[in-house]
């Protein structure tokens, strides 16, 4: 049994360790977790009333065309429900763009440092990946058009950037896509932008009226609060999304996840309220970096990456023995972690936290 | 934007109606719904249980690993944990299966009229699909091994088969894994075995610690009745799982689906409850088939296809517009439909609505 020659190289993945584990072994009665860019504030109650609600279908496979969700997201954005598809998250999304479009040798553009799952697979599909470095941690859109070929098929940009939280604006945006050959697919992958306000970020689905290549990537995992149940979504044109839509499994998402995400689609308040949150708390994370006289990257979603001037592994290993699990490991930024933005009451114990690290780490030259 | 040549022709799936709208349109007020094989009698209290004691963790990602539900499984069944996989339903672990282990123009084999995903995972995989014609409504297992090549690399057997409901016994299989080559994988496909009482169905399993080229998939969409949730396992040897884990996406299960599926596993009384009422659901309408002059597959899932010697698609519209709605379409079994073993009150009004419709529709020479 012989697996396909390029995935054999590929790590499986591994699981943090449990918040239940790292409190026992380290003798520890709390332990936060801001490392996965999950909300703090859990979902809107009416997602819970939503789940509540279907229990009595169970044993009921869920809407495999998720119909009421995808017309529901059509209305919201006013787009038409040929446009959309859903996923397990838009992990999934991501995955059956690649499986669709992308044939061994076929060239597949990203960032050095962005969300893996792009290149995970990319790699399954044995595609040529061409990774552009990052430029101030931002995607260096002109140095990826500048890798675009004829055997080019998929690009992709993530704004917010995951790990780094930069953005690309919209003129930025706009000119990689004038520039861009219309046969090439560009995935705009903006799994955070609901927690933006700044009127220099692009707004994905009006470039997408203009250009057809461009397929803007959405999640409930985020702002909504819908991790655990796995729900994202694209839009695009037409022909994409059935193009998409004829590698999808036919009961690819659960129906609570599609029960929820419906339910908080509607509930405005509670984005709103967490997106007021989260900027607090942003405004809250810089003025503490500051203080300890530390650089982050300019932050628009839920999380944001600082440079700590230590090796990244010690910064981790330090803030676990206090309690607080962060997120490092980034090839490309060795002394940087990145933190989720939590509750205020969360936010000021990762910044006591890490006070304390870094007098006990000595600062890496 | 050029999609994958071998996917353009791939249908995307088409929902059925929903019973509101069945009703509305042919101004009934019951419309019972025996097409998708679904549990009729829900599931375990315990599981709907755990569903409410997890809503809490709403915002938080699931345990990528599923360890506590991998542990359960481990323990069940007597393997180990590194022999387990979870999907998205046993339909994500075919198309990770594919994934894993399809070349373009490596080739597959499976029976003419068995479950879709495994021709479509592996048409999107540009493979070369070889069909063998069922035989009596049964997996032909020395065809099937008569058209292994040295180019051949999964092999797919559904057992009991879906649609036919008919299953090859412990004997054919294992003569059939004797003299399989042994780099050939072979997917033993069991969704609906967990119904089955007969000695002579194979343990996959026990199969699985002779030839390490089998991998055994399961499912909690069953007898379990979490169709919901979607989430299924497979089980093989280390190193075949590893190679599936590494197409696998981080967080391909539900937090709902792991702990709906853990408290499920458990509650072996509802599992037997549910076996014993299918049973004789199946005497039931075995032996009203038999009165109305009509033959069926032997049945040992919760489904049966039977022969209505009628054109199916008249009986299928015959009986949607008295409320019943089953499966037909079998492109190798024009005259048959497929029909989920209901509760005695749901058999009962099939049993009624096709007496009437077969009344009405003119034999089928």
């Amino acid at each position: 049994m012989q697996p396909k020659p390029n995935i054999v190289h590929l790590p499986v993945y591994q699981p943090g360790k449990p918040v239940e584990d790292v409190k026992r072994e380290l003798g520890l009665t709390e332990v936060i977790k801001l490392a996965s860019n999950e909300n703090p504030f859990g979902s809107s109650p009416k997602a819970l009333e939503a789940i509540r609600n279907e229990l009595e279908n169970i044993s009921i496979y869920p809407d495999g065309a998720a119909v009421e969700l995808t017309n529901a997201i059509a209305a919201h954005f006013n787009v038409n429900a040929d446009q959309i598809i859903f996923g397990a998250g838009s992990d999934e999304i991501i995955l059956m763009i690649a499986r669709a479009y992308l044939c061994p040798g076929d060239e597949t553009i990203m960032a050095d440092q962005t969300f893996p799952q792009y290149k995970h697979n990319c790699t399954i599909e044995n595609a040529e990946i061409i990774e552009v470095p990052l430029k101030n941690g931002t995607h260096d859109l002109p140095a990826m058009l500048a890798r675009v070929t004829d055997k080019t098929k998929v690009v992709w940009v993530c704004n917010p950037n995951n790990p780094t939280g930069t953005i690309n604006t919209a003129e930025e945006v706009e000119s990689f896509l004038a520039a861009m050959p219309a046969n090439v697919l560009v995935v705009l992958d903006e799994a955070y932008c609901e927690y933006i306000g700044d009127p220099s970020f692009p707004d994905g689905l009006a470039l997408l009226k203009k250009y057809p290549n461009v397929v803007v990537l959405r999640t409930f995992s985020k702002i909504y609060g819908l991790a655990s149940l796995r729900i994202g979504y694209g839009i695009g044109r037409p022909d994409v999304i059935r193009s998409i839509n004829q590698v999808r499994e036919p009961f690819n998402t659960s129906r609570f996840g599609q029960a929820a995400a419906l339910a908080a689609l509607k509930d405005e308040a509670f984005v709103a309220s967490c997106r007021e949150a989260n900027k607090k708390g942003l405004v809250y994370l810089n003025a503490k970096f500051a203080e300890l006289g530390l650089e982050a990257f300019p932050a628009y979603g839920n999380f944001i990456m600082v440079d700590a001037k230590r090796p990244a592994q010690d910064v981790f290993d330090g803030l676990l023995r206090k309690g607080v699990i962060v997120r490092g490991g980034h090839k490309k930024y060795p002394t940087h972690i990145r933190i989720t933005v939590g509750s205020q009451e969360q936010n000021e114990k990762v910044i006591a936290a890490l006070t304390a690290v870094l007098q006990e780490i000595a600062v890496k030259v």
